[in-house]
């Protein structure tokens, strides 16, 4: 096994090896089709979050698209564990991963007859972008609303984690073609705002903390322990239809996500949100309640690396 | 290069190279998003089925998702040209090639500031399932229309050709779970029959050619083909919305494809197409005009593979 | 009063008389239109289930259609209960009764001036068919879901109990088709589960109990009962918009109605619900608890007529 | 056979018999579901109209429904013809007859595994209201749009001839709460204008004449026989989506129906149509290309009934 | 200034004017485009209703058109009181008044370059118009459900209070042809009830209060009001989709609004609701608690101007 | 009448007078609500193009929201020409105006009683922003797909022209956030493309010009003429379902309008539109058709006035 001495390695399909080394070939269903499915949690401190959560939830991924890992949920969080253990010397102190598994249907064509050899698993993590999103979190992020709206739940299930996303792909170009630092939030099939590129979106309206129903969207781990977060520190909570009407009118808005945690936006379709205070303090009371149960202070972090 | 003395080659980046080494790595867009384009033609007795066309098609796609190839169509004709050439003799005088370009948009990420390096490119060949297809020619397509409906166009164009197909592989999922051998045509937002898995819809009634209307499917080149056939042997065609009703009472029907061609359906949801002749004599008139136009019996050259 | 010895009566326009003299005459708005209601209920051990409810639905099915029936909601259970009273005789211990009512607008046409002649009304009783349905007890039901979806509410309530049942006959003909005892639960116009041709769906998916929302399905009286039976055993319950990834990663799943109480679900769309108990854990408690609330082992009784 | 001396017979079941005895068992599911087709055609001066074409969408609207009716088109043509012959007698010279044939899946019910027993075939005529709609020849019909929306294709066709009108009668019982003699006419899913019970919509605008699309509207005979006579009269015509903007400012508007042949609208949603006239211009001109074609003065002939 | 003696004064850009001085240049926005948003509320025996709620939502419609009003929610407050009171010596000791604020972009095209002058800030009064609306509260008011749908939240938010009102004169336009007194309530884009001109609508459904969610209406303050009433006297209540199966089987419905406070509904399309009583008893209750509340029999005082 | 030197005129019911007297008073519908409609053409060389067709649709606006401008046609086109002649020596030679009519429905209202007392007419010209809009004809306008979607016709119809923009306005402030010249185009509740504020849009694609179809945007009399001049010069040409994978594959794009006429658009969502010619050949050729049609060099006009 031929390995630089600063490479991370992964799980393929049975071993362990160098990254440069997980290589898919390209009749793998996973690159012709998107036809894969994957889930991602990332460490605190090098702690693992959730693991558990994120590896049932990929197991739910799995039985959407009906496909077979031939790995129990213990083993693939075992190899998890084993995957960052492996890693973990690669990183600084001040640095942490993100942990995934992504799983394709392997090579195969019922149309065309050829045997399907069996899925293709890949435990794999790589190290958060800390220093390029340090910004989001000094500043807010600023959301564009894309006219690309999220693909229907009766096409494909939004809240299955999968590696078809060149609908997110479409709203990220309409919102980076505008401003290169902006993130697309999409609207659903009925108009309400549903979530962005692998991120979710929350309101704080008067005293209630709102977000979109979970039909639309993925149902993020991280959204639901902002969710916890919120009944920790009794915060009135509802997930609810939240349009434009909402989002213009709102008090304070933020973005969770596996690696964001919780991160402050600054405005929406080029309007402020609220007065302007990034975070604003209920936004903050989040922020806190959230380090605090992880027993890590991720803002931070991420604040520790502007440059 | 190592290469076994029969395998195919493929263009790869730059190069052409045994297939068994275009291996993506597992960072790369078009495996993590699908977040790639491909076009797909085919041999007739081993000559190319109107490439430029489908070149064409390939550069609309890539537009659309904003993917820089960094060749040129000509480029990317003469490639696939040579990729042919350079396998040909690896297939019998009775088979034939699928001949296609897969585009990705490479690795790197907007979102955590990776660097894009640029477009993954594969030019490749693999041969058509002549044998595995045969009986479909003999008895008819059965079709099965599953409750997943169509992605919309406003959520990602079903025009593009892209590597996003899990929306079409859940149809097909349900189509064979009632019927291993059945194939999906699925409805779009409106109720509409429009596409299956790569394949296009067109049905009979009366004296009248009908196909679903561009909107909602990937304008085949074999569905414009055939179109053309219809006008030479003076068949009147529209495009029209083809619902349930349409094709419960139609008098013939058939599908459309690069490897099809042309090829009967023989039943819809359990009923019989029309008086379930196989194929009905207007489907058999443009069979023989499209055998005609290209210089190629397909219809014989696949029941020549009945086992 | 011509009748056979083992004929069964029932009410019809004022007189109890045998069935075969029940005779609708062509020009009744109910065979023409299906411009009539009905509604349903069940014996246990030859004892009515909540006549009321079922007659209050009823007699919103008439509102809704603004028919008279003429007929009080009092005098409609009277005659219920006489019709079943003169039925009993006819049946086995082991056997029970649908019992139900059904009053059309009648003869006459406004828009070609014939005067309508007032309702017509029939109160009537049939055998369950406990043998028929006995197997789907011992191996659960097998579930399609069709590409038909479910009439919308501003078309057409599904929530009025008519005689306007074609969307429900065209579900039953698709599934029917892949599998000759399948049966059909429909996708409403948004793409959530909502009904069978008389049955409603539950899921259980982790520690909670969900059914379809009551706006696009019939808020049966089963499907009420059960819901109390959940509240009676602590199982957490919601309305929910459920789609098929819920169904497709649900723990257990079961059909609802009069006739069925609660029957369990193997499959749907040819995926095996959960790990394939039949009826899984939770299933089993609300089916006991069913049976204890009414007195009554219905599914022993359908077990014991298998064959 | 009883009959009285001035009763009409019909065709029931593979016999000819006084009307009064075609009475349907009230299990026949084209009662209990509204699970039938039928078609109905009209005489001018005792002449059957287009019978072949109306007993061919009869057909067809049989093929939706997966009925057999167990007799060949050529013997409804022919038992349509015998059953009108043999009940001319009962008519004045100023009279005529609609004739229709109604076919119900008959009894027998899948889900509870009891046999079908085979179709119910009618064949029928009866007396056209001539005295009842005179004064719309006269005043033109007042058209209301009521809130009910037809029932989309994706539910059930609009272009299968059934025996479910509720979605129907719903829309007259809103017009006729409002005017007893105002007609409804429907808007479709997507907001357009479609047809009312039993009749299609026509509008004159500048020079055209335009008619809703065909895909949400029974494509009447009527229908196309008007469109044929707008070719004879060389006025421009186009199937088209018309919404209300279109009939707010269209210069004028009929009905078309077997029995209306061409009826003018006077006003719609209360708004006069056009200058008021009624016929307007085109309309008459339409009318009398229409008289021609039958050979007979249909709107004379109403216009006759007026007391 | 001019002003006749017994002439309303407003405040306009600034100033206290007779109402005859409050003159909109045509070019403005508001007149040309609507673009302007207002909020409106009433005097009980001269005493302003819950001005702050009010002033509150039009700083969210503000938000939502991002209008400038360059004065603070305190600032109108203060004008609002100002304005009434300069006038309210004009009125009757039985009289009341609606005090409203409108703000209009101003005059400025930014795509035709010209400088937006900044907003047109109007606060005004008029009597309510209690004879003419008398009548309601003892018959209770017709509703009449129009064909016109209201406006979608992704066109326009219907939560916003502006100055673009087509869609529910439209909507009136159709109702009034029918019958001069009528009110219209529309159906949102999803068929289920939603608002009036400036009305809420509530039904009670057994032992519930119901009203359509917030997302397709105006949240009225009224409304909110009565919501708050139910909590007072123990009824049950959910914000719940509310279709016309709902409205033609109701116990008894009413509507909301500033102005009417709560008045009932005698009819829907024509269908008495409930029993007929007006009000029935649960309405009686809600107006007695909201008459208690705001200490002002309104009821009384639009009875006692009945002539 | 005072008025300044250099003021224009206009027509305010029944008078000419100085525009700082067309004064709305505040309690006109047509400022309340935008219910009032309008129309706009413009001077070619000081000459009016096309006002007969412009007066027609003027009409059928009215029409459509019932208003009655108490004025004919004819009236109105000698008014229009009257203040067009009153207010031409106030601008160069090388200017031209705007020319409109807007109509009101005046104060009063239907739910309080108060008489409606007539419509407000204004008829009115302003210059064209020649300056502010030079550079669009040199660099090609930037349009942005902005998230609000095109009210639909069964809310309120696009083909009317009223003063309600509030859905235009929204759409442009979401654009002009991201970019102050940009120009929004909408797209419709299909998914695509309409139209913009007071703009129609047409792509090239291959050898066709596409426009959307009449049903969705204003039938736009320069969108009309555009059509002919494609005819003129040989080009075909369709009203098509354009969506956002036509607009990013044409090989044109332009914006037409009555000041306008015909504008090239240089990119879309940020992408450059086909190889970025502004304007694009087929543009270029019916520019000059259209010049020389209206025989005025509209774009030299523009372009003249660059600074």
């Amino acid at each position: 096994m031929s390995q630089l001495a600063n490479e991370r390695v992964a799980y393929f399909n049975g071993k362990i090896v160098p990254e440069s080394q997980v290589l898919i070939p390209f009749r793998d269903r996973g690159f012709k089709y998107g036809d894969a499915v994957f889930d991602m949690t990332r460490t605190f401190g090098h702690k693992i979050f959730r693991l558990q959560e994120h590896v049932d939830r990929l197991y739910k991924s799995l039985a959407y698209l009906k496909i077979d890992p031939q790995l129990s949920p213990k083993e693939m969080i075992r190899l998890s564990e084993e995957v960052l253990e492996r890693n973990l010397h690669l990183i600084g102190k001040n640095e942490d991963y993100w942990l995934g598994q992504r799983i394709s249907r392997g090579v195969g064509e019922s149309f065309s007859g050829t045997e399907n050899a069996g899925a293709t698993v890949i435990v794999e993590c790589s190290p958060l972008p800390l220093k390029h999103r340090a910004p989001l979190y000094r500043d807010g992020i600023d959301v564009i609303v894309p006219s690309v709206r999220r693909t229907p739940p009766d096409a494909m299930s939004p809240r299955a984690k999968t590696h078809n996303y060149i609908n997110l792909v479409l709203a990220d170009l309409e919102a980076r073609a505008q401003d290169a630092e902006a993130w697309a939030v999409l609207l659903d099939q009925d108009g309400n705002l549903c979530e962005g590129l692998g991120s979710n979106v929350f309101i704080v309206s008067g005293d209630r903390l709102l977000t979109p129903r979970a039909r639309f969207v993925l149902p993020g781990i991280s959204r639901q322990h902002t969710i916890d977060m919120a009944e920790r520190i009794g915060l009135p909570f509802a997930e609810a239809d939240i349009d434009l009407y909402d989002a213009y009118t709102a008090d304070e808005m933020f973005l969770t996500s596996t690696s964001l945690c919780i991160c402050p936006v600054r405005s929406i379709n080029g309007r402020t949100v609220g007065d302007g205070a990034v975070p604003g303090p209920v936004t903050r009371q989040l922020i806190d309640a959230y380090a605090k149960s992880v027993d890590f202070d991720f803002m931070g972090q991420y604040l520790s690396h502007l440059s």
